[in-house]
């Protein structure tokens, strides 16, 4: 059973097969976020501490961090992201105490984090790329902690999920040269967005699947990117993640403080038996109204129909 | 490709792989809901009428039409259900337009309808019952018409899902010495209340998967079951929906006029490919402040972070 362990100085998180879904909290992130980034510019974290006791308190597992700004007054991420993800991982062990996940495309803000973070952070991410790989998995060895693995490689992203697969293998392959082993690798397979690929939501579904039981591998996934550019974005969020669990996937980088994803993610754990005696479901839930009146949803009318005949 | 036809006198409904998942509407059922068997002792079909127009505005793709009253005046079915079937029949038939299906344990019920239904209807039910399978499957075969399969039989509700995987395939294989296809069934693997039963999710979505895989046949169940005695019910229905349709369920008994439910229906509709360019989804949801903006839900805002690297 796989089990990938994640760690804060006082916390463990478990992504696994036989664990209730990992919510990452995805929030803490100025990558398209303008007004975060000039704030952080500024020096100003408000929102940063803001976001990490909100998603906490929301029910997030685990916390995103990155660090990925461009200041107005230097444009190169790879002087202004390491000292960034650095100050924002100490801020945030200090205000929570849930672990947290080292985001940036930018290896030397990977290893701040690292010597920053308490505990066994994730990393995320390494890529198929051969000069993420290299630079990357060193990092990963050397400081005893999982990676998310995204598959694409120096031939970008591609539309034929056989070719994803294929590049997952490869980096799970790579690790294992540098004696990481599968379940310390979080596999994310790419959700493309519904809207411009409509075979996208099946394509992951069938991948997490393959990932799970060809590689033993834990996944992930941008959940938020699945609904880009159409209406009601949570409606369809609120589905796919359940629909993912169901394939398999063991842990999303998504926002933890819509309702409507995160009660679809208690739901699918009462679902999976992954919420012993709902407690979770009933503590998120617990409803003042009486619920499942006579002449209300159904209920166990249909087979109570059915003792009849 | 599994395709059960079912057809009004002017409209086709078909369950299928490839199929949008087929909503059978449930509300024309009196049993448990004591007012509307009132109102129907007394010959009042107003909350029938209502019941049948609203369900299908709200996008029921079939209604379900039981007449399971137990009559202050005569509490033998035998004699009550035929001739309110019949009635409920005729008058739903003239207000909607789309096919119906005849819910009944009394077989001179389902025989009532199955005179008075135009075109193809469905019936709800035969189980694996040797009395049950002697008297409906000649039915079946007689009139031409699918069915659908519950799996149990004359000892019970089986809590083991293989026992309940080898009833649906007894009543297959005792419908084939009918001469009636296995396209022709659709079987009801029986969701029991995920309070009742922690694992009850688990084993429906992997007896769904053996019943497509390893019969070819189409599925349903009554939804609403999965929930019973739980606080806020369409929260799970409307993630069970979901992660049932990714195990390969083709339909479910449900009530349409809820919302939740229905955009759950919706959105695993557009994530299994089978809501073309989105469609029916931006119907349902057209939104008329803008979704996406920057500052909102993620986005594509991982992705473009990324690409920085």
């Amino acid at each position: 059973m796989t089990r990938t362990i994640v760690e804060s100085k006082s916390k463990t998180a478990i992504i696994g097969f036989d664990q209730p879904f990992c919510v990452i909290g995805e929030r803490i992130n100025p990558t398209g976020r303008k007004a975060l980034a000039a704030q952080l510019e500024a020096g100003d974290f408000s929102t940063v501490e803001k976001d990490a006791i909100e998603q906490v308190a929301c029910g997030a597992t685990m916390l995103d961090v990155n660090a990925g700004v461009v200041y107005n007054s230097n444009p190169n991420p790879n002087e202004t992201e390491p000292p960034l993800m650095r100050r924002m991982i100490e801020l945030i062990q200090g205000l929570v105490d849930v672990p947290l996940c080292i985001d940036s495309s930018v290896p030397g803000a990977l290893e701040a984090g690292l010597e920053a973070a308490h505990g066994r952070p994730l990393v995320n991410s390494v890529t198929g790329e051969e000069e993420r790989l290299e630079r990357v998995l060193p990092l990963i060895k050397k400081y005893n902690v999982p990676v998310v693995a995204i598959s694409n490689d120096d031939t970008g992203i591609s539309e034929d999920p056989d070719v994803r697969f294929a590049v997952a293998k490869k980096i799970v392959e790579r690790a294992a040269d540098f004696g990481i082993p599968a379940h310390d690798i979080v596999v994310d397979p790419l959700m493309m967005p519904i809207g411009a690929m409509a075979t996208a939501g099946l394509q992951v579904f069938a991948l997490v699947r393959r990932l799970r039981e060809e590689l033993g591998v834990n996944t992930t996934c941008g959940a938020s990117n699945v609904s880009f550019g159409l209406p009601n974005r949570h409606g369809i969020n609120a589905a796919f993640l359940p629909m993912a669990i169901t394939a398999g996937m063991t842990s999303a980088i998504m926002n933890p403080v819509r309702p409507a994803e995160m009660n679809a993610v208690r739901a699918a754990n009462l679902l999976m038996n992954h919420d012993p005696h709902g407690a979770a479901w009933i503590r998120a839930n617990r409803a003042p109204a009486a619920e499942g009146t006579p002449e209300g949803e159904g209920g166990s009318r249909r087979r109570t129909g059915r003792r009849r005949g």
